[in-house]
């Protein structure tokens, strides 16, 4: 790590983060798991960069589940391994998969439609390797997944793990239906549920004869874990390296767990409008967000009054939720630190993340982009 | 240009761009400057790539207009010159701006704040080089700029011209809210307003003995320009290269022209909610557009009846807009091509555009990032 800058030093908008809380987020989940006797497979779709990798896997470079393909080989090309491309196998990225799965330890997929077995069967590995393969189950998140009370769900799984070539490995459900909850009861309430169905799936598995590993995940889940995930082999968190001001709405974690900060100046006074300018447009926060806050798309720190209003490419528009503006107190240039609605979607827009350890920039973290 | 390949070939989600398509409407808008006889000063924010700009400009590598200090450097870096950061001069970057205007035969700023001139006057440029300055008006857009009917316009104005060090080089009016209008006349309508307030601006500097260029622009209004456009010095528009589904609506184009599309796979069948998933989520298309379509995010290319309904960080959900959804029609990994509501938002998350001309891919281009 280089000497420390002061944060006033970045040109903006920048992205920052405070390594500290990282660290501290990322340790308070590798205890829970240790706790509850489940791995922890973090989820590196938030941040897609080794050094939060190294920290949420605790250095082991081991365990993690990514989004797409160019993470999974992105990882793989620094030394990861055991990485859960956890994504509906996408049939034009069948070699790509191949390859990697040919080149790891442990590289492994996932489907919820026999068409894409079908797939894997017609390439098998070479040197008698196994294609890994997790089903996708849906326990009522209503995204990817076959539906778990399906009787579909339990002979596809039959069939991962009867077909030569192929493994049944595990059983994985998303339940990002947690993010609909406020509160850590209605958490508890959705992660018990996809618990419970996955498990009563495990059972129908076991009475076939069929054991493989079994996974939930989501941040709220697993921020706020019950008793019965402790029968799981694994869960698959991810955005709680940084969180965000929705994990804080939801009851994931409090707002001063949020290690993620867009720093943005003030480049225009528009007293006629009763507004500020800022030079944080969507291109620096994402759109993500709209109008679930009383203060617009973020959460602007230390200014409680102050709404992000609207943006445009480059451009903010602030304005007071109450009253009126006094523009002495944010002279052009004024730095402002926004906390983002979600910080997945934050980061997603910034080719590079400056690093802050007690206020300081020591460094920056470059993430992979594409598919 | 690399052999042509399918566009079956590439990995989804991909931005792809119909070159002919970029050519004839960058012609068009080159065509059309030359006929009212105004400079044309194409915007770069859309695209960011050396390809594009050098189409824009008829390959002169001259006269561009840039929304970021990075689009600056790295079009300097690339043999242009002559380009105008047209964004409210911010003061952390005073020194990358002191660094380009010392480069390059004309790079040029602008302002809208007397506090922003006072930081310019500080620093002088090298070997008794001028800082070339546009002053921002807002001529009802209601964004960056200073109000073009208040005396402190015509003050600042004044300030910039007197300025030792400092060369008033022109009036800059952006004039967004014609993306607000529907059709040709509304659009002409809010053009000859921007028009008239400039032009009365600029008459008012002259009977100051004060004289320099003007420029507006937008994509609608010099899609389809007024008469008394004819009078400014330069035009600016940038979308225009790439158009998108707002733009048609708004009338600036018909949809035929837009020539960039997201090119996406169907990765899940969920007939238990007459769904489709595809492989684009926001990082592929970007939230824009929420609300705005009966399509949803996007027009899905040859399927009038499907609605792009939701997206998250790597999925869609599609659905019917009436009726049920035929299966056998869209099996796992069919290709789907999305029109995108603004292709700004849209371009912005990808790394790679790819090129095709007549249907297959002949090349990429890359567009810088950051600020």
């Amino acid at each position: 790590m280089e000497a420390g800058t002061p944060l006033s030093s970045l040109c903006t908008p920048a992205l920052v983060l405070d390594v500290e809380k990282v660290k501290k987020n990322a340790l308070k989940m590798i205890e829970r798991c240790e706790s509850m006797g489940v791995t922890l497979r973090p989820h590196m779709k938030t941040h897609k960069t080794l050094e939060c990798a190294d920290i949420m896997t605790g250095g082991s470079r081991r365990c993690i589940v990514v989004s797409t393909l160019a993470e999974a080989s992105f990882f793989a090309q620094h030394g990861y391994d055991d990485i859960l491309y956890a994504y509906n196998l996408p049939f034009d990225k069948v070699e790509r998969c191949a390859a990697l799965s040919e080149k790891l330890d442990l590289f492994q997929v996932l489907l919820d439609h026999p068409d894409a077995l079908q797939l894997l069967k017609k390439r098998p590995l070479k040197e008698g390797r196994l294609w890994h393969v997790w089903l996708k189950l849906d326990c009522g998140n209503g995204r990817a997944g076959i539906l778990h009370s399906e009787p579909e769900a339990l002979e596809l799984a039959q069939a991962i793990a009867e077909a030569p070539g192929v493994e049944l490995t595990g059983v994985y459900a998303h339940c990002g239906n947690t993010y609909h909850c406020k509160g850590v009861e209605q958490i508890q309430a959705v992660a018990r549920e996809t618990t419970n169905f996955t498990l009563h799936f495990m059972e129908k598995l076991k009475n076939l004869g069929i054991s493989c590993k079994s996974s939930i995940g989501s941040t709220p889940s697993c921020s706020h874990p019950v008793k019965e995930m402790e029968q799981l082999s694994e869960v698959h968190p991810g955005n709680y390296a940084f969180y965000d001001v929705q994990q804080s709405l939801i009851g994931s974690c409090a707002l001063e767990d949020v290690a993620v900060r867009v720093l943005t100046r003030v480049i225009g006074h528009c007293p006629h409008r009763n507004q500020l300018l800022i030079d944080c447009g969507w291109t620096g926060l994402s759109l993500d967000g709209a109008g679930k806050l009383p203060t617009g798309y973020a959460v602007i720190e230390g200014h409680p009054n102050l709404k992000l209003l609207s943006m445009t490419q480059e451009h903010g528009r602030v304005e007071p939720i109450t009253g009126k503006l006094d523009y002495s107190k944010f002279p052009l240039g004024t730095l402002l630190s926004l906390i983002p609605y979600h910080s997945c979607a934050t980061a997603m827009m910034h080719p590079v993340y400056h690093v802050t350890s007690e206020g300081r920039v020591v460094g920056k973290w470059a993430p992979t982009r594409g598919w």
